[in-house]
Order: structure tokens, then C-alpha cells, then sequence
């Protein structure tokens, strides 16, 4: 408890909040000071009231210990494509200034009911389809961007305005910010959270996430949500795990900041006795072109279904990714969704055995460390096919790039397995961050991000160049 | 002209609507006059505010005719689990008594922006996922449900209190009331149209559909949804339609009224020198139990993710088949649910392949015509089937079953093909409803359904057996 309570994470400020420690209005109170203090910089917020807050904890405060929720008093902050019942709503559009939704989204409802404190709205692209919009800046070094679209929730998290933030994700839009802001996030398999009252933009895609800056944390949400395998996640031996490393078909796109996140991993896994195997995939899935092709018909496709209404009422407000995507610039045609379908599903078949036969796949979280201006939010490419094949993912902020940038990687399961890649991924997730270069244990023995731009000025890598 | 307003289809009243023979106000006046009348006995609106009824219709009167929308007054019953800015949405539930959603969901907003009347929100059963609810009759004999979820959209249409209603199909929640009410209906291509504000069941399943008394009616809907094929539907010469009857492996399950409906409708296709070439399933797909088991697999399993929200929140306010669900009753797995979903995409490519040798499949719309009763709605058993393989179907009220009921048959096409099928199926639909004993034209040339009372008298036949 020395450290200032902005500074805990969710773990250990529920803790404290359950038991009377600290009262829900005075952690949120450090949190607002936090967040004035940072604000004019990171940009995270679309809709912050504080006193909408202080007073939702004060009503927090008033239920008996015996009667807290399981996440009581905890703050999140709701990606802004996600409706609440007390807070405008805006899907980073302009057709929709200060909308005002009647209900909350299912997600934010059941957190709700766990008793957690719905901080305020983060910032999100245009519908969080397109790849541009909020100036929400990189808390590790505000001239880059934090990725799209869950681009605040990734900044508020990695920037210790609150514990916990919901993202969603429909090619790489949860796990790619999570990379680039150095935290940890969590995309469960698909459906196994609900995304009503959230903007769809490829219901076949579109994947409720969170982030968090501690596995515990991620894990106190996955269960919130009731995600559940068939069997209790187990622990296994560092020796018994067996890991299978996918580049992905994508490899040619890593940058050096991935190409060496990857190979610190693998050999740091290796050095802990960790069986490591390069996987490629079979034939089928192999041909990024075909892949990727199939991937953007889906999704544009089904995007502009889910855009049409916004369209048709309010063309002249629309960007001109989201007007593109419905006018069909592509001429993508129903032949070619079809079987983009078909062959999709068979991939995601194929790649679920394969992953079937590991603990857990190893794989790359995003091009690169983040890329230098707002405006460029990055590529999803090294997730849109996890996101697609509906398997549980969690990034782990494992190392840097280039820029002194966080650079994360992806733990991957088979679907309905989130459960087994929380616990083996936290095993995992340790060793990883334990390799000394990249991060430390403070004095109460929690990882501390505090070493990122220390560790880069003593490396004197902010030069965006991998030097050999 | 000389029918009063409220009997006339949606293309005839449009054409009236949009050069100003008759006002919007006028012909909104007839359908409340016609449900003052009826309202007690069919029960089909779960909201109906004449006074907004009238100030929107005034509203759109004041449109200059250059300006007025492909849906101008036409007035359209929406079902009660899809949002309204302007009108409670209870989703059929006691935990949203009075709700008041604050936009419209994707497809009534599409519907506004062309121009429609939103008239009023119809009965359905409890998130339209229960199989009882609300005590909404069968406009053909009011001791017979009207079948559900989509209760009040089917009553309505049948009545004609409105000559179009929204609905949406899990199961067969638009298919199985249009036949048992005698009307036509669509469920189109799966995410076709978007779900957005509607309470999800299964998002894999979940499909919006439409109830009219022409298949000229359906064609302005599929029209304003921006229904695409590849290549414009092509009038395909009767000698040339190739038809495939599938009775579906629960063929077992059809009662003598459905057995009838389809042999009639074999034999009216052959005399007009149609094709016709009853076709099994293949292996993989054509054990009852097994397709049975995966469906509802699939739909419970999503069911439970869906409504785990209002279980949170409100458990005692839920109705045992929803708290069923949730609780996970059946002991469903994940290995389960894993296994169905590649069962069935495999199963999705096999039969819409199948498909794609005809120009339109025959089919089965429901085990018999609407049982005696308003808390039994009927088995979906027919319907799953095509909504889960995503593939659009047309209800054609072709026939009379044992009680003296209307019996429909299903046209169903491959996914994307939604203007052939209703180019298609007008054509075939023409010949089934032509066929003497069961329906006739009126004098302006309209097909009318004042006959069924008549014909049931005629032949005596509402005793629930069919007679040989």
C-alpha cells in the first residue's frame, strides 16, 4: 500500500475496496487526480464526468462488505462503441453527438451487477472500423499512437488512469493496443461474452476484450463473464508444456521490434526447460494473400450491413472508410463472400486441431512497436486471423522495439479453452517478463512499467532503427 | 379502390400513398379503425398509440410527393424485441416493463429513413426465445395460436391491421406463424440485414425476417434492405424451373395437413410443367437426431451468453425455459458446442451446394396447420434447419390443414440469392395459391383470404383430422 492507488492494480486495490482499506470514492479520487494530471496529454477519454463517478462511489460505499460484488468498486473505463445507461455514447461518430442510450450494453450491464464503477467512455476510431480519430496518445511516449481502435482503453489502462478497460476487437483492435501500450489484454473466444448494445461492424468477427495490467486482473473479468472450459484449468510444469511458435503466414510483414520480441521468447522459454517447436500452417491456410483476401471480404461485407442505417440517414457525416465500405468501392461480390465463408470455416477448423495439439501457440502481437503519429494506428494483420478463427488470445508485453516501445506477444488456445490460457499463460507470462532486460518487480514485487523509459534512454534506442 | 384502406396490400396502398389519392393520415385512420374492431380478439400489439400513430402519419403528409421515400406510409408492425426511439420495447419480458429504448435498432431505422410509419410493436414471446407469452390469437379462428416468437407480426399482417410487420427467426419464428396465418413471409439471407438493437437468442442463428400478404410486398422490403444477388433476378420460363423437394430428415414429425400441402403442391408444380424432383439429404446430413442435437447445441449455448445480463440482474423476473437456459439445464459442453459448430458449417456447405443444382427448393413450413390452444405455438421443427445454413426462405400460404387452417409451404434458395428466390418464387407461388379449392381472386384481382372461413365451412373439416 505505499504506492498510490492509481498505481495498484485490480487485484490489489479489490482487496483493499472489499475490506474497507481504502473507501470506493478515495480510490476514485486518485484516479481523477491521476487523470487530471495526464489528461492533456493521453487524450484517453471520450466521456469523463468525475462527478457522476464520485457519486456512483459513494452509493458503492454504501454496500454492507457481505453484499459486494465480485469486482466491487473496481474502475473500468468502457470503450465508447459500447452503450451505458448513464453516460453518452458516440461510437467515435459525429452522427451521434451526445447520444444518450437507455440501457447498458450486456457487457457493461454485468459488470455493473458484479458492482464495479463505470468510470467514463474511452476513445474509439469512427464505429471502430475505421483507422483513424481520436488523438489519444501513447502514455510511453505521447508522439506515438496507442493502436485502434480500442485506442483508450489501451491508454488509460497503460497509463494508470484506471485498472481495467472493456476493448472490442474485430481484426486486431484489442491485442494490437495492448502490444503497442505495453499491458496486458485478453480477447476470450468469440461469443463467450455478449456484444449486444456495442456497434457491430462484423458480427462474424467482432470479439468483446479487456485490459488490464496483471493476468489476476484479466482474470478476475474472465470470470465476471462466467467464460468457462469444460474441465478446471490445471497447472503444468514448466517442462510439460509444450509450445508450438506461429509466425503466421503474415511473417513477412514483422518489423525487427516483433522479429525480436519472438526470438526472445522463444529462447527464454527454452532456457526454462519449455519445449518450443516452430509450427507453420498446412497448405490450406498458408497463402497470406488468400487469407487476407478472405478475411477483408468477410469483414467488409458484413460491415456494411451493419452500416447502412447510418448511411442512409446520415451520409454527408460518414468518413470515407465507412462510406467506401458500404458503397462496395471494392466490388466485392456475394460469390465471392460465399466462398470466402466456406473456405473460412474450413480453415478455422484445421487450425483449432492444430492448436489442439499444444498447451499453448506462441505468435506475433503486431508488426512492430508503435508506429511514430496519431494518425497511423497501425496494422491488425498478425490478429485478424486468431480473431476470425474465434480462438482466445492474451497479450503479453514482453519486450521492445525499436522506439523503446513496448512490444507484446500473443498466447493463443484453442476455442473454449480461455480458462487453461489464463493459468498457463500466466506461467508463461512471468518467465517472459522476468528476462531481466525488460522489466522489474518493484518493492512489492508487482511488474512495474515504470522501467520503459528508463530502459530506453540507457539503451538509447528511440531511433525507430533495430540496431544489431 | 372500392376495398376499404386496411385491406389492401403495401404495393397497392403505396401507389394511393405517394400521389396523394389518399392521405397517410386517412389510411391510418382505416387500419386503427380495423383494430378498434379486432384488438380484443386477436391481441396482436404489445404497444399501439394511436395519437403518435397519427402525428407521425401528418408528419409524412407534409412530404412533397418528389421527396417521399420507396416506403412512404406504409405502415409496419415491429416486433417487440427490436428497439424504437419512439415506443417502449418490453422484448416480451417482465424485467423491461415500460422500457424506453433511445434509438431505433439498425433495421427500423432503415425503415424510418424510407419513409415507413412505424405503427406499433407486436407481441412475442419472452425474448423471443421462450414458446409461450403472449395470448395473441390466429386471426382464421381465435382458439388457435398464431404461432411464435414472432406472435403479434404474423396476427397482425393476417388481420390486416398493417400489411407488412418485422419479425426475426431463431428457430422459426417467421416462417411457422406465417403459415400458420396464412400469409406470406421472408427470412432472408442470414446478416442480410443487421440485428444491431434487437435482444439476441443466437447471433449465429438470429435472422430478421418480414410478414406481407403479397410477395410484391415482400419485394419492397427486400428492396429497402438493399437485398443483393450477384446478378439481376431473371424470369425463368415454368418449363425451364427445376424444383427440389425436401421434406427434411424430421419428416417423420409432419402431420396429415403438412403432408397434404406439399403432395397438392408436387402436383399442381407437375401439371404446370414444372420439374420437380424430390431429393434427399446426403449422409452427413440426414440423421434427425443428430442435426436436432446440434442445433440445439448451438442456440442454447448461445442463448445462455445472451441472456446471462438479465439473469444477473433480474433472475426472478425470468420465466423458467429463459432461467433453463442460462442456468444450463441440459449440461451442454463446450466440447459439444465446439463440435457442432464445425459439424454444422460443414453441414452449411454441403447443403447450400445441394441448393445450387435447382432454381428453388420445396419444402415443409410447419408440422401441421396452428394447433387449438394459444399457449402451445408449434414446433419449429421445419424452419431450424434452413435458418441455421443461413439460406433465404419464403412462406407461400398455399393450403388448409385438419382444422380448417391455413398450411404455407416453404420456397427456399443458396444464401444470396434473395431476389431469384422471390422472382422465383412469385411465379410458383402464383400456380400453388391458383390451385381452386384453396384460394380465390377478388374482384379487384387480388389474392384474399375471406374465402378460408368459407372453404373451412364448405368442407367441414374443423374437427383436427384429416379425412381421407
Amino acid at each position: 500500500m505505499d504506492s498510490p492507488p492509481y498505481k495498484w492494480t485490480a487485484t490489489q486495490a479489490l482487496e483493499y475496496l472489499k475490506n474497507d482499506t481504502i473507501s470506493v470514492e478515495a480510490y476514485a479520487q486518485s484516479l481523477l487526480d491521476r487523470i487530471q494530471e495526464r489528461d492533456r496529454t493521453i487524450k484517453a477519454w471520450a466521456h469523463l464526468d468525475p462527478e457522476l463517478v464520485l457519486s456512483q462511489a459513494r452509493l458503492l460505499d454504501k454496500v454492507p462488505i457481505e453484499k459486494r460484488g465480485p469486482l466491487h468498486g473496481l474502475a473500468i473505463g468502457i470503450k465508447d462503441i459500447m452503450d451505458t445507461k448513464d453516460m453518452p455514447t458516440e461510437y467515435g461518430s459525429r452522427i451521434y453527438d451526445g447520444h444518450q442510450p437507455s440501457a447498458d450494453s450486456d457487457a457493461v450491464a454485468v459488470l455493473r451487477a458484479a458492482g464495479a464503477l463505470i468510470f467514463g467512455k474511452t476513445t474509439t476510431t469512427e464505429f471502430a472500423v475505421a483507422n483513424y480519430g481520436p488523438w489519444t496518445a501513447n502514455p510511453h511516449n505521447p508522439k506515438h499512437t496507442p493502436g485502434g481502435s480500442s485506442s483508450g482503453s489501451a491508454a488509460a489502462v497503460a497509463d494508470f488512469q484506471v485498472p481495467l478497460s472493456l476493448g472490442s476487437q474485430t481484426g486486431g483492435s484489442v491485442i494490437r493496443p495492448a502490444s503497442y501500450t505495453g499491458v496486458f489484454a485478453m480477447k476470450p473466444t468469440f461469443n463467450a461474452i455478449s456484444t449486444e448494445g456495442q456497434k457491430p461492424c462484423a458480427p462474424s468477427f467482432d470479439t468483446i476484450g479487456f485490459f488490464a495490467r496483471s493476468i489476476d486482473d484479466l482474470q478476475l473479468l474472465a470470470d465476471v463473464f462466467s467464460l468457462k472450459d469444460d474441465e478446471l484449468p490445471k497447472d503444468i510444469s514448466l517442462d510439460q508444456i509444450s509450445v508450438a511458435v506461429i509466425k503466421t503466414p503474415f511473417w513477412a510483414s514483422a518489423e525487427c521490434g516483433t522479429d525480436r520480441a519472438m526470438e526472445n521468447s522463444i529462447s527464454v522459454l527454452r532456457r526454462n526447460g519449455i519445449k518450443v517447436e516452430e509450427v507453420s500452417f498446412p497448405a490450406e491456410v498458408s497463402d497470406p494473400k488468400v487469407l487476407g483476401r478472405i478475411q477483408d471480404v468477410i469483414i467488409q461485407s458484413e460491415a456494411r450491413v451493419s452500416l447502412l442505417p447510418e448511411y442512409r440517414l446520415n451520409k454527408a457525416k460518414l468518413g470515407y472508410e465507412v462510406r467506401d465500405i458500404v458503397q462496395n468501392k471494392s466490388n466485392m461480390t456475394q460469390e465471392e463472400l460465399r466462398n470466402a465463408y466456406d473456405r473460412y470455416t474450413e480453415m478455422r477448423v484445421i487450425i483449432n486441431d492444430l492448436a489442439s495439439k499444444y498447451d499453448i501457440i506462441l505468435a506475433p502481437s503486431a508488426v512492430d512497436d508503435a508506429p511514430v503519429g496519431l494518425d497511423d494506428m497501425g496494422s491488425p494483420i498478425f490478429n485478424t486471423l486468431w480473431t476470425g478463427f474465434h480462438m482466445p488470445v492474451i497479450n503479453i508485453p514482453s519486450s521492445f522495439g525499436p522506439w523503446g516501445m513496448p512490444v507484446g506477444v500473443s498466447l493463443v488456445a484453442p476455442r473454449f479453452n480461455d480458462q487453461q490460457l489464463l493459468r498457463t499463460g500466466k506461467a508463461i507470462g512471468e518467465i517472459l517478463m522476468a528476462d531481466g532486460k525488460r522489466r522489474r518487480k518493484d518493492a512489492e514485487g508487482l511488474w512495474n512499467m515504470d522501467c520503459f523509459e528508463e530502459y530506453a534512454i540507457v539503451h538509447g534506442e528511440q531511433t525507430g532503427q533495430c540496431v544489431p
